[in-house]
């Protein structure tokens, strides 16, 4: 008989929204229609192995703290065992068709590689059958090339190109795993992709030897016929002072300089965003905007704190705001909503992993549903589409349609006299928005 | 006989090191070469006309408060002949090659743009006379597009294209009055240039509209025949919540997507590039890695504060680092080093304008020795390009170079094993750039 | 007959939260009941006078742009007049009990103070009249000790006593207008008290003078037999590096230190709080906790601006957690919520500022019944309260009655052993709070 | 024979300036006089346990990654004492004076209390030992109340009366290790004492009981009869959102209103200040003038990174400005300059310790000198005490002295007028400074 991880917690249902059941959904109601499409497909929310079968509550300032029944046997590759069952348990118990790893998160290294590389294979074989047994898909596969010390100076951006090739040799064999299980993303997020200190760095070395590797990513993934969206995932910082994949506009600026455009698209998290000076909806309309976004991470950070909590997304007005833009721009695709996010330190009982993410999928459909009234509705996109219309025509045409000089426009100018003022109304509009939550 | 603004001052002296004279300079000697060339030649100091010449101190709590004899006559034409002449006689008295301003600086905008336009030529005119006695000049001109009313929503992002048409008269005359005047540069700030909020905003298309208004920027520098280079000097926010050209990478970035890459480069201001979230050295590696640091504005900010501060550049700390990059990558060219920096509010008197300038101008001169010093003993380039040193040969030579693919680094690790660690030694760089300071 | 300033907009009246008229109230109804007590005594809503009939848009970067048609005349006292007319026209729209002002706001400043305080006589005749026939009430007036060239280094804590005696004389005509108006509160924001930079200051001398200024107007106050509050609002920063009054436990412990303590409460508001590092309801629980919160300030800042944006206070959140403490801790008293609040620069219209004002009435209403609702089912409460339980008794009494010692708590642990871990239980706590929004 | 855990590191010495040794003072020679007194007297400088000798480059990223000799035995007593032999090899090589550290660095925790107090016993017997041939000191001890499991939710402000014992049991015993080593101080750090989220917290309570854990501290210090000086070391936040000892303000007013004022100093560190959004040498200003700055703690963040980065001090401008506040306010008596500082995780290698500290060391010396030399040519002194001569004399002294009134200043300004400008001379200032540095 199968071990039980979280004994006394049955299948998480929906209740309403009157519901007193901490352990129910409110909102969340997979098969509910919106919009013509059901909440699981326009949200197809992904559970994360990291966080979540892997945290252990860890911080600067104290060590392990979770209590983890799937971490208690002496034998890594039991525990690893263990840690996969419990987080089909866990995600067939809460219901997302998702999930997503890292390499090591789901099989622990070896002492080469060689072996590390067995472990992996072992451990996708269980999943495979998991899978299958679960009806639950991988979001995103991933390798971590940033914990290890020999990543200390950087993966990809290493002087060394000993661990650029280590580095090389996980992604590849992470991409064929994420392929083996039928991976609809494979995601790059370079953790230590950037520098310490500008003083021991040569900044325009270390993005070519990147772009490098990402280009052997492309040439890689066509070779094995990995049909899955290469994403590259932005953040500013932490934990290198500096990381090169910035945001979403200077990922696009780097993809464009070194001719990988087309290959990748970006998963765009709000912590990371946040972390970086922007809100999670303008860094989504950076990418959805050119058709590039790809995922979302789904979580939230403290905007009075200056790393990366990793919260979970609760807050309404960010869950609403990020769902504007999705369908705005056609909805997730291949993507999905993947809680990228971990308990807080002091929640440490395996309860609170159903708490945080029935919150989590809770808050998202909220978004979602005001999202698709507010669309439906249109006072917003009338207003903003009217307030552009003087570019549909005249002056405003020539000007888009690249007929217009500034000669034309001066003479427009001296003609025309001073422009009448407008007001952007935008008390207005968040009044609006606030009428529908 | 010509008015004196600055009564009691004389033409500012090198005094050296040991000078205890605030109105000297203790390290700039324009004529002294550093490396071969003139600190002069290297360091191309401007002086700006609004902060210094325009400028009154009010901030959001609290009104004009400077002295400034050039700012009393009744008549607005006057004044701004006043202020021409005061900031010739400051700029001959500090000893400073260049000058910069924005239109609206120098001539005061008046009913409508015809006679606005005639105000600038009668002000060009003085200031070509000036200039010729003085021997200054212009190191670049640029159109303040985000003061008056108008532009509340933004100048080429405005969603009327009336307002468009108007920034683009103000350009099209801004670049002729600077190659009137001789100017190095031109360069686009856009100060508002970016949203108030996403609710009313279709970023895209503003970004759009405002690669349109820098393709017709391009046109009519070419079909005046203007020989400068036109700059895009990036900000992150304020007076927006967010800018458009929010830091180089992100502009970099712009160009490229539009086709711009190739007429344009950058000017990096220190502060801007510290509300972005960077450190100056780093912005402007970002832009010289690849060739596009057109110029530079010097200030500093305060890192405990989140707005503009634009106080004057004293850190050696940060001259010495911008003077390491700008060496490293062949100097300043057409650019120069440009005071885009104002006097405290409390320090109305206009000597405290020399007290500031002088401070900036010996803060450089010593980065400028320093990076000197260090570039010639060649320890840190040394450390730096040893580091990076696997890449000129071997497996990393096949990876720069294009040939290297996953498998074949995959196999490389199965044989070689582990990589070895090697300290990025930071401290012991740190103590190094200390010896030098 | 009286000039109209707010012509077209009649009286905002409760519609109800399916209403899709903009100038109309969703959830503020003056006389519905909330625990007993109509919400206008629950939230005695302040209309500020600076921001929103003194107001000019302006910024940093650019001049005055709001359209005011109490701010044609030519005389200044003819317009001070129609702006207090146009104030109480608004308010009286509007439907809010309260208004507050600075002396400066409600009559410019002459050439000499006699004259200055004569027009401010002049403008408190005329609110008296104002104020009797709308109903409407003073929350609290306060001085402008920091928008003249005279405070450029501080008021009570400038370095020259000549200073620090206009601070004082104008203190004493502000509290002297505020008792003729029946003011409940009297404020103080020391927009300049602290200082620039560390090297021209003596921080313990400006902080002595600073502490002799409220002593004086202690007793000043108790001289003239005003019996209203007297209010210290932190801030800590803006327009100075650093102001003294940084926040909330920093003000507490200035009115420790110099016996100030009884005499004074604090005036909370949100956009200094985010400012300081804390959210708004931090600093609100500090002050309540020990009984000293005497009123707030509703507005709302950008977590992402490092500065003080003064926005409309509209994110629910934020709002049922203010009132959340405020109802834990009984209630406004003799306080008010006041909106120290702008509109945003591209919202010059006068309607603009309904818009703005009809939003923060509703989301604090709403923030009012949630946070009402919560407190009535007791959830949050309890929960809290049974963590705590344990020093109601046995090791923990003895810890809080103070008869517990360092050795008699090591005997207990050396025979009880290791503590049980608890979950803190913040996701559940989380998800709790967004039912009820 | 003793084991060498530095091998090939010799004794550290003074070369000089142009030293090109990097394992040489170039300006730190503990015997020099400045000012009448060593510099070794000066600064006493101080060694931390918890970072030099246990610190293993972990981040929340990645694992340990130093090399370090002294952690290679297998029984976690013998690395304990390896790990002290290795402190003593490094201090005496170094050549400081002091050290310090935490309960749990120095002695690994065992499976309970009893056990726990006996290893630390064993390793203070060592560590006194070791003193003594060395002639080093214990600047003070402290007790890690924050990174065991049961801390989770704070030590003294913990809801748990048991895990509160916990907390009085360590601190007894550390106190008593303390004064067994005759350690000058003995210090509180809460790196928990404060709140992950408010919902689920009763701050007043919370910091009730803090206060009681310091009152018992203060009688067992009495007790005991332990004559170090009780320091509390302010930070704002990390590892919760929000530490009730904010800054060195917050701490002094929590004092105060306790009862607590007498029996404590504050020990404030540079990374913490400016944390909480003040320069290191405000927060030294706010204990050092009221006589309440005990210790300071040496190091420096990274101004574009929210989190504490402890780096090592090598900022000039940062070490002059505290040195002149130290000077300024008569030295730091028992208190020293104790590097709380760590390398960054890619410096891994034993030497990059001695790097870090030598150039920590030369930048303090560096400073300290500096300042010596601006306070004894008094010219920032004179500018200041000048600036705020007025409030010696006449009106100035009636305020200062209590004898002014409103009305008797409201008198003032009516017959004199308006006050006269001053400028403040910030940038004349700042060049100043530079002259020295």
């Amino acid at each position: 008989m199968m071990k039980q991880f979280f004994k006394g917690i049955g299948k998480i249902r929906y209740e309403g929204p009157d519901s007193k059941n901490p352990l129910a959904f409110k909102h969340y109601r997979a098969s509910e229609k919106v919009g013509g499409k059901s909440m699981e497909a326009h949200l197809r929310f992904s559970v994360v192995f990291w966080h979540t079968f892997r945290g252990t509550g860890s911080d600067p300032f104290g060590g392990a703290v979770y209590d983890r029944p799937w971490d208690e046997a002496a034998d890594p590759m039991e525990r690893a065992e263990d840690a996969m069952r419990a987080a089909f348990e866990f995600i067939t118990k809460l219901g997302t068709p998702f999930y997503a790893w890292h390499d090591r998160d789901i099989a622990p290294e070896a002492d080469d590689l060689r072996e590390t590389n067995r472990r992996l294979d072992r451990i996708v074989k269980l999943a495979r059958s998991l899978q299958r047994d679960a009806g639950v898909k991988l979001l995103w596969g991933t390798s971590n090339c940033f914990s290890h010390p020999r990543f200390t100076h950087g993966a990809g951006t290493n002087p060394d190109p000993h661990v650029f090739a280590y580095a090389a040799a996980q992604i590849k064999k992470a991409m064929e795993c994420t392929k083996e299980l039928g991976g609809a993303n494979y995601v790059f997020w370079g953790g230590r992709e950037g520098y310490s200190n500008l003083l021991n760095t040569d900044m325009k070395q270390e993005q070519d030897q990147m772009a490098r590797l990402l280009q052997m990513a492309v040439e890689h993934k066509k070779k094995i016929g990995f049909r899955g969206t290469l994403l590259v995932e932005p953040k500013p910082k932490e934990p290198t002072k500096h990381q090169y994949d910035y945001d979403a506009a200077t990922v696009l600026g780097f993809l464009r300089k070194y001719g990988l455009y087309d290959d990748f698209k970006l998963n765009i998290e709000a912590n990371h965003a946040t972390l970086a000076g922007h809100s999670y909806e303008h860094d989504l309309t950076v990418a959805a905007s050119e058709g590039m976004l790809g995922s979302i991470d789904a979580n939230r950070g403290d905007y009075l704190l200056g790393w990366d909590t990793d919260q979970f997304p609760t807050d309404l007005y960010s869950t609403t705001y990020a769902m504007m833009v999705i369908l705005k721009h056609g909805g997730l695709r291949r993507g999905g909503v993947n809680f990228d996010a971990k308990v807080r330190r002091g929640s440490f009982d395996p309860v609170d992993l159903f708490h945080a993410h029935i919150g989590g999928m809770d808050a998202f459909a909220r978004g979602l549903k005001i999202a698709d009234r507010m669309s439906r509705d249109g006072l917003l996109e009338d207003f903003v589409s009217e307030r552009y219309a003087g570019y549909k025509r005249g002056v405003g045409r020539r000007i888009m349609t690249g007929k217009a000089t500034l000669a034309e426009l001066e003479r427009y100018v001296l003609k025309q006299g001073e422009p009448e003022k407008r007001s952007g109304r935008e008390e207005m509009l968040e009044n609006i928005v606030n009428r529908y939550i």
